[in-house]
């Protein structure tokens, strides 16, 4: 079979991760990658060997000067492409939409536009097959996908009633260094329910879900902190049994020194990880508690990673090379290793 | 009616709040205060005129070398006085307490100690009466307090069935520049619930309350988040009416601007309060929703702060001069300057 | 005599400050404040009674609609007064330069202006004489006030050769939530020098003094470290003194305690100081070393307040109401409670 | 030839690095690694394959508990070893040195033991000869470090007459979550000269170097900013070349988008480096200018990391496997994969 040829437009925290997960895909192939941006970020993937495409005319010169071996324009690297990954800022997907259809090219967008855009919200393990063919969809935000993860693992296991859950979000991404951060305070959302919690529901419509969000002083990933009601009382070991049943949730263990969300980073650039990416949901094991038919616990979201898994099974759903949710799922993880424990 | 005596042993965050405090108190006196330290806070102390004694009697040469006049030993301090605030650093109190009992004074611990040492703990709207005439009570930690408080006001209108909140504490005292900080992470806390919850049954014993605690990279105050099933649908008037009408509980809007836990620390600055201090909890009225039974809600915890009041209503009541617990909270909160809100 | 009126055009971090230090002095009247923006801040200030006037037309209707009691336009405003303030935010101060000069008003600007804009800086210490009768002025920012007024205490003294400065700069002010802030890193000036240094040279024209300026993830001030070559060599103490003969510099000890930037922060508080304010330069005098002609130093620059004094010092300068430089000094340092040392 | 056996005693954040650093090298062989600790950091590693052992006798119940399969004590594996390298904490290296040389080891120890200890410092550009055969060194600290290769550098060249730097440090490391952070603020260090410019003549005795050193509120890394006086007027070019000339400094530009501590940190994560290492200085090219003979520039200190390439030329210097220092460093420089330019 041929492969898939994946187009990733926006270089970013997001876009650079997509293309290294698809280069690393036995099915698909890295048509290039496409931004405006010249600095060290698209030098490196330049030289590096990926081929750089100018997204706009006026992008080519500086990116030229800058040393950047130009591929060409964004229209050149979609005529090449079977797929395209936008990973452009907020805003801009919703015009770079027309054009890739223009082009023919089947389009993946992220959580930053709104599921109006596509009109399909995308989570490998929730919805896979009713993304099969289609023209489009929009692979969820890290939060969201966090959220389908572990509330669809509650509810596949029919334990889950509703979810109440807080999140403590990062200010910034780690690179920025002159934009978005804060400084000594934390932020919460004006309006409450956060759009998180209904965002769910364009995966999940029956979910009965509310979130709260806050923005805190760090740009390591989020915390979510979460109070379930079951649909009856349970052990600790039934609830803990139906997250180890789903995909793409980690536990992890204060006992084990995982403490706070910079453990994380650090073990995973002591297992060696990419990027240091952590692209599973690490769920605290031995903070989880039941009580009855109430559950609590609490998960760091790397909100960097965390939707690279879905973006391939979303490339895979679209392009239909791969009809089994399941066995899109078990090649992206092994492809990236993914694990269900960091340490056991 | 002769006024009543009032020592503070540790002179730190709460040690100075309440001595000020103390001080603004017409049917009180400030007997003096004590600590071992001889660095620029008590320093400032003593030149601006308090009796400073030395809790110990290593501590008295090197606060005469720092040119702090000391007034005497700790038991000099308890002799002159008819009750005694202890706000020394956790773990030191339980061995005060002998000390106080010996000295034949009245004794009033803070959050850090256990119920157990008074087998008493106090937020003077939900108990006042049954610390009268006790020798010794515990005002609860900030943040119990204000469970107390929010919870108190629902429960008191009849609307509280239960209540599942997540704590955003401060990593440190922002004095504090050696010791107990964190550099972008989140910390959440090993054990759900966290203590502040069932802290605050302690006061009333029937609360169904859970909360979960996480530590912030910030130093300014404590943010909660909560989640409130009401004993029947409510409109947001009437939950709003339920806090407006207990006392030690101000609403800000974002909509004014009051936008994060800084915005208040200007605000209180603004206002000309002393040491920026804000003793009610701050609750965004324009945040909370309501949505049948359920209610959603944020607030912030100015934790330096906002247990002085309490702890003025302990001596009252400890000391039996005023029965009141009505009467108490109106002369603390007309002493102080304690708003319903601070814009309106 | 009459009262000098004076109109404070922008109220924010540094306008509400200038407007506090205008009522305090017995030779002046506050006209009144404008701004644009109508939350808290402006809310504070009116409820407190201060007359607030729109500095836009369209300004006027949100400022009622929050309750602003809004006493007229910016021209009414100016036309109620002998100089104006400018404390609006860079840039847009050139523009309004030429409405000042329509309605014959004198005028101050800051430091975020150009030195062009007005031909004339000013440090009260440095340069009053110079100002006396000019229509305008610039008070240069907070770190270039603090240069003048350090390195000019050794140029007095005779002991300034040259001198070679890193500015530690916070990287947003307290009451920010939503710009500017920066997480978990330090970012350099990309210019060496930083601007600060030459800008000293607009006051102290024959100052040789380099700075290299790097922002750093906290927002409570600014710290300088210096070296200075001095014209011989001298001992300790001679520089010491040369340091305490200067007006608006107060010493400070690690002995003390005070240890870091928050140290201040916290001894304004216990000093009782109106927002916690420090208009001095805060220097390290055990920290401070000699070493034959070589002196070593660290100073803390409180960046919202260090420049309100020669604020009032320039409307004294400009509008003529004090002619002797000493005198303006010593009635705006009385009037706010400037002291050489916070605690001998 | 047989292979150098090294030991690694601590297997914290330069520990870990040494042990990867000593397996890439075709002249040893890793005997194995001792620590006293059993949370996932050890775990990693044991299960990686690294012979872990237990540093102290209590030690290896909770590390065999853990799932560590404990290789034995520290004394089989100094039986196994030529050469330890000691990263445990502060002081306990001394206490360390004496079972070393009972066991008849040469000794490696870090920059936060004193030169007393061993009676050499050692950084490899500047004085590997010196280290032949001894029985131990010390790798100095990555601050000093990075100051004897940069004024080495200039030195080198004839260009350096003296030199004043300031230190911004980091103020906790990455992974810590307990620990040492602090919140807010900026901590000067208490006595200038900071430790490190004379801690640089251990290296190189007749430096004329002075440093202030000050802690901020990120952790990712130090920021040093210098004036340097030469010896002579030069250009800029003159001055880029020394510093181009020597080892381990790598330049970076502005214009690049490398403008703060992060960027490197996400550069070198684009590089694929692991662990996200950068062992090179990162000396800004583009920011640095030459007045005369004043000399300005900043330069970044990846503190986890800056010590490693030393570290692996100590052990060559201590056991004579290589005698010629720009072979060991070209060796060691090339396992690793430094550069002298990032970008071009």
């Amino acid at each position: 079979m041929n492969r898939i040829r994946v187009a990733v437009n926006g270089y970013g925290v997001i876009g650079k991760r997509v293309a290294d997960a698809v280069r690393l895909q036995e099915d698909m192939t890295l048509a290039g990658v496409a931004d405006i941006v010249d600095d060290y970020r698209l030098q490196v993937a330049a030289r590096a060997g990926l081929p750089v495409h100018a997204a706009t005319p006026q992008a080519e010169a500086p990116m030229r000067a800058a040393g950047i071996a130009v591929a060409g324009g964004l229209s050149e690297l979609l005529a090449q492409s079977d797929v395209v990954v936008d990973c452009t800022p907020k805003k801009v997907a919703a015009i770079n939409k027309g054009v890739y259809e223009a082009a023919g090219v089947k389009a993946i967008f992220h959580g930053g536009e709104s599921h109006a855009l596509t009109g399909h919200s995308f989570v490998a393990q929730a919805n896979y097959a009713s993304a099969l063919g289609r023209s489009s969809t929009r692979v969820v935000s890290c939060n969201t996908t966090s959220i389908v993860r572990t509330l669809g693992a509650l509810r596949t296991a029919g334990l889950l009633k509703r979810a109440r859950g807080t999140l403590i979000r990062r200010a910034s991404d780690p690179w920025e260094a002159h934009a978005d951060g804060i400084v000594n305070t934390v932020v919460p959302e004006k309006v409450i329910p956060s759009h998180q919690g209904p965002d769910a529901r364009t995966v999940i419509p029956d979910l009965d879900v509310v979130t709260i969000a806050v923005k805190a002083a760090h740009n390591s990933s989020h915390l979510h902190t979460w109070w379930v009601e079951l649909t009856r009382p349970a052990t600790r070991d039934e609830v803990l049994a139906a997250f180890r049943a789903a995909p793409r949730i980690a536990f992890v263990r204060s006992s084990d020194g995982i403490v706070a969300l910079n453990s994380t980073v650090e073990l995973m650039s002591d297992l060696g990880r990419p990027r240091g990416d952590m692209w599973e949901v690490a769920l605290w094991e031995d903070v989880l508690a039941v009580d009855g038919d109430q559950a609590y616990y609490t998960y760091q979201v790397f909100n960097q990673a965390i939707v690279i898994p879905e973006t391939i099974d979303a490339i895979r759903a679209l392009t239909g090379i791969e009809t089994d949710p399941a066995r899109s799922i078990a090649k992206t993880d092994a492809s990236l290793g993914l694990r269900r424990d960091f340490l056991r």
